[in-house]
C-alpha cells in the first residue's frame, strides 16, 4: 500500500488555486462571495470528485468534502482551515491547510483505507475578515456562533452587508442556521496553518506544535495636550503629548515581557493632530495591540503599559489620556494535550524537527477549542512573511507539514473517541 | 500739546478690522487678494485721511500711509506689521503692529509734530502665506526680493496663482517691481508684534525687546522596518522603525539644549504606515522643526538630532532612515543693537517692565535687518494662544507697547541718520 503524500499534486493545488484573485502583483485577493471564491469552490470539488469523495458546499460557502473509510460512526474528525485570502495577500495562508487535507483524503481514497472514524475536509469561508471586516464568519456559522447581527451589519467597503452579498452570489443568508454542526457529531479538530511568523525558520525547525492561540487585547488611546507654535513656545513651556508617548513608546519591548516573556506589544498607528511640522501637537492617537499565550497575560500587560502611560503623563508632562477605547479583548485559546502529544509522535517517527509554540494569529481553531478535542500544526514562513505577495513556504516543509497531519490523523482516529 | 496714545480709538480700530474676515468662531481669515483685504485696505486709508496723512497702496497691495512733519529729508523711519491674517487666526497678529503705527502717526498728525525725519507707516500684504504659502511677499516685493517665479509658483489650493489672484483684485503683477523700495530711502526699521508665546506671560512682563528673529531648520525624515505580523513577530524578530524614532522623540527637550539652552525642536507630524493596529509599520514619516538664536544654531542641533536617530536605528534596531528631505534652513537674524538699546530706554522712561527675547517666529522685520537698522517689540500674549480665535493681548499691554513704540521713534528720530 502507498500511504504516501503526493507532494507535486499539492504543489499543482496551490498554482491553480493561486490563479482564482490573482492579482497583478503575485498575490491573490480571494474574498467571501466575491468572484474568485466560486471558481475556487469549483475546484476543490472537482478534484475530490476525481478521487470518489463527496464533497458539499453549506450555507455559508464552507466547503465540506468528506471520507468514511468505512466507518459507521456518526463523530468525524475535522481537518480544516480557510480558502478565502486576504486583500493582495498569499497563496498559502489558509488555502496551505486545505490543500492538505485534500491531499490526506486523496491517499486515503486512492488506498481505500478502512477508518474507525469518517473524516471531513472543511475549508472554511471568510476566516480573513478581509470584506466584512470582522471575519471567522464561516466557522461561526459551523459552530453555531454566526447571529443575525453578524449578517445583517458586517458591511463591505461599499456597503453591501454579508446577507447581501449572499444573495448576490446564490446563498441563501436565511438558511444560516443550516450550517450549524452538532457538538456531538465531532471527534476532533486539526489545522494545518503557515506560521505567519519567523520563528520556526529563525530555529531551523520544520514543524510547529501549537499550545495555544494567543489572547490579545487592542486600544484606541488619545493623549492630549496643547497646540503650540513649534517656534514661540519654550520647551519647557510646552504642553506635548508626543512626549509621555514616546517615552512609552521606546520602552514597549521593555514593558512587553515584565509579564511573560512571549507576549508582543505593538502601536502600529500613530495619528498626530493638527499634524503640522510647526505646531506642537495637541493630540495623539494611536493603537496598542498586546497578545500573550497566558491566562489573562495580555489584559495584565495591557493593564501594565496603560498605567505607565497614565504616569508619564501625570506627572512628567500634564497632558491627558482623553480616550481611551478598548477595540478588543480576548483570553488565550489552549490547544487539547491529546493533540499536542499525537502531533509530537507523529513529527518524533518521520524524524522532523520541531518547535512547541503558540500562535499569535487568530485561527478557525480557536471556535473549536470548547467544543472538541483541537489542535494545530504549522509550517515555515519564509522570512517570516505573511498577508503579502511575499508569502512563501518551501515545498519540503509543505511536505513535511502534510506527512506530519497525515500520521497525525491516523494516531488521532485511534487514540480520540 | 497731547501726545498721549489713544487706547480707545486703538481699540475701536481693532474690533472694526476684525470684522473685515471674521470667521464664524469669532477669528480672522484675511487672505491676501480675496476680498476682505480690500475692506481693511479702505478702513486704514479712511482711518488715515481724518487725520490728514497720505496713504496708497503699492503694487502688491502694501498700504502706505506717511507722516513728514515738515522734514524735508528722503530717508524715512519705517514702521510696519502685516494686514493679514492665518486662517481662522487672531485680531492681534500683524494689526496690532499696523494699528499702535497708525496711532502713532494719528497723534503726531493732530500735534502738528515737526519731524527731523519723515516717518511711514506700512501694513504689508500675505505676510503668514495663509494663501499661497510661503507668505512675505508685500515685504520682498517691497525690499526687492520678490521674483517673477514667486508670482508664477506660489499657487492657492484652488491652483490660483500669485500673480492671477492680483489680477482678478485688479493689480497688475507685472508692475510689482514699482514696489521696490530704495535701500537708501530707509532710515531704520520697527515692528510692533504680539509675541504668539507664553514667555512675557509667564513673566509678568510688559515688553518684549527683540534681539533677534531664530534661524530654523526643517526636515521631512523617514525611518523606514519591515511590516511584520503584530501577533506572530516576537518582539526581538521585529524591525520595528518606531523604536529607535520613538526613544529619539523622548529626548528631544534634552538634545535641543546641548547646544544652547534657548534652542527648540519640534516634530509635529508622524505618519505611521501601513498604519494599522495589528501590522507593525514599515515606515514611519516625520517633521523635524529646529530653531535657534545662534549663529548657525538650528543647523548645529538639527545635526546633533539627526546624528543621535542614525546611530539609534544603526546600532540598536537595524532599520534605516530612508528619506531625508531638507525643507528649510535659515540662518537668525539679529536686531539692530541701536534699535535694541532705545527700545530698552523708551521702556525705563515709561517704567514698562521688558524681557530681552529671541522671536521663535518669522516676522516681515526679517527682511529689513540686511538693509537698516531693524527692531520689534513684543507685547503679551494672553496663554501664549496665536493663529487661533482665542488670541488676546490685553488692553493695558496694546497702550503700553504702544506707547513704547512711540516713545521709541521719537528717539529713533533723533538718533538715526
Amino acid at each position: 500500500m502507498d500511504k504516501k503524500i503526493n507532494l507535486k499534486r499539492m504543489l499543482e493545488d496551490l498554482e491553480n488555486l493561486r490563479q482564482f484573485g490573482r492579482t497583478p502583483q503575485g498575490g491573490v485577493s480571494r474574498q467571501p462571495f466575491a468572484g474568485p471564491d466560486k471558481l475556487a469552490r469549483e475546484y476543490l470539488l472537482k478534484q475530490a470528485a476525481q478521487y470518489g469523495l463527496q464533497g458539499r458546499v453549506d450555507a455559508l460557502s464552507n466547503i465540506i468534502i468528506g471520507y468514511k473509510g468505512k466507518s459507521q460512526e456518526k463523530k468525524t474528525l475535522i481537518l480544516a482551515s480557510h480558502y478565502d485570502s486576504e486583500i493582495n495577500g498569499g497563496a498559502y495562508d489558509g488555502i496551505l491547510g486545505v490543500v492538505s487535507g485534500l491531499e490526506i483524503l486523496r491517499v486515503l481514497a486512492e488506498n481505500t483505507i478502512e477508518l474507525k472514524y469518517p473524516i471531513e475536509l472543511v475549508a472554511f469561508n471568510d476566516e480573513e475578515g478581509s470584506r466584512f471586516g470582522t471575519g471567522f464568519s464561516g466557522s461561526k456559522a459551523f459552530t453555531g456562533l454566526l447571529t443575525q447581527d453578524d449578517l445583517d451589519n458586517s458591511i463591505d467597503a461599499k456597503g453591501i452587508s454579508l446577507a447581501q452579498a449572499m444573495e448576490k452570489a446564490g446563498f441563501d443568508p436565511q438558511a444560516y442556521k443550516d450550517a450549524i454542526r452538532n457538538k456531538e457529531e465531532i471527534l476532533g479538530y486539526l489545522e494545518l496553518h503557515i506560521e505567519q511568523g519567523p520563528v520556526l525558520e529563525n530555529l531551523s525547525k520544520e514543524i510547529g506544535i501549537v499550545t495555544g492561540i494567543v489572547g490579545s487585547c487592542r486600544y484606541s488611546i488619545r493623549v492630549t495636550g496643547r497646540a503650540d507654535h513649534a517656534g514661540t513656545t519654550p520647551m519647557n513651556m510646552r504642553l506635548d503629548p508626543l512626549q509621555p508617548c514616546a517615552k512609552l513608546w521606546a520602552e514597549l519591548p521593555a514593558l512587553a515581557k515584565i509579564e511573560d516573556d512571549d507576549a508582543v506589544a505593538t502601536v502600529g498607528s500613530i495619528v498626530t493632530k493638527p499634524g503640522a511640522s510647526n505646531v506642537v501637537a495637541n493630540s495623539i492617537e494611536f493603537t496598542l495591540d498586546v497578545r500573550s499565550l497566558e491566562k489573562s497575560g495580555a489584559s495584565k500587560t495591557s493593564q501594565l503599559i496603560l498605567q505607565k502611560l497614565k504616569e508619564y503623563c501625570g506627572i512628567d508632562y500634564n497632558v491627558e489620556i482623553k480616550n481611551l477605547k478598548t477595540l478588543q479583548q480576548e483570553e488565550p485559546t489552549p490547544m487539547s494535550y491529546e493533540i499536542i502529544s499525537t502531533i509530537e509522535a507523529a513529527a518524533q517517527e518521520l524524524e522532523a524537527s520541531y518547535h512547541f509554540m503558540g500562535s499569535g494569529a487568530g485561527h478557525d481553531a480557536e471556535l473549536f477549542a470548547d467544543l472538541c478535542p483541537t489542535g494545530m500544526i504549522f509550517v515555515p514562513s519564509k522570512d517570516g512573511r505573511s498577508h503579502s505577495p511575499l508569502e512563501y513556504t518551501k515545498p519540503e516543509h509543505i511536505e513535511k507539514g502534510a506527512q506530519v497531519m497525515m500520521a497525525t490523523v491516523l494516531k488521532l482516529l485511534q487514540k480520540l473517541n
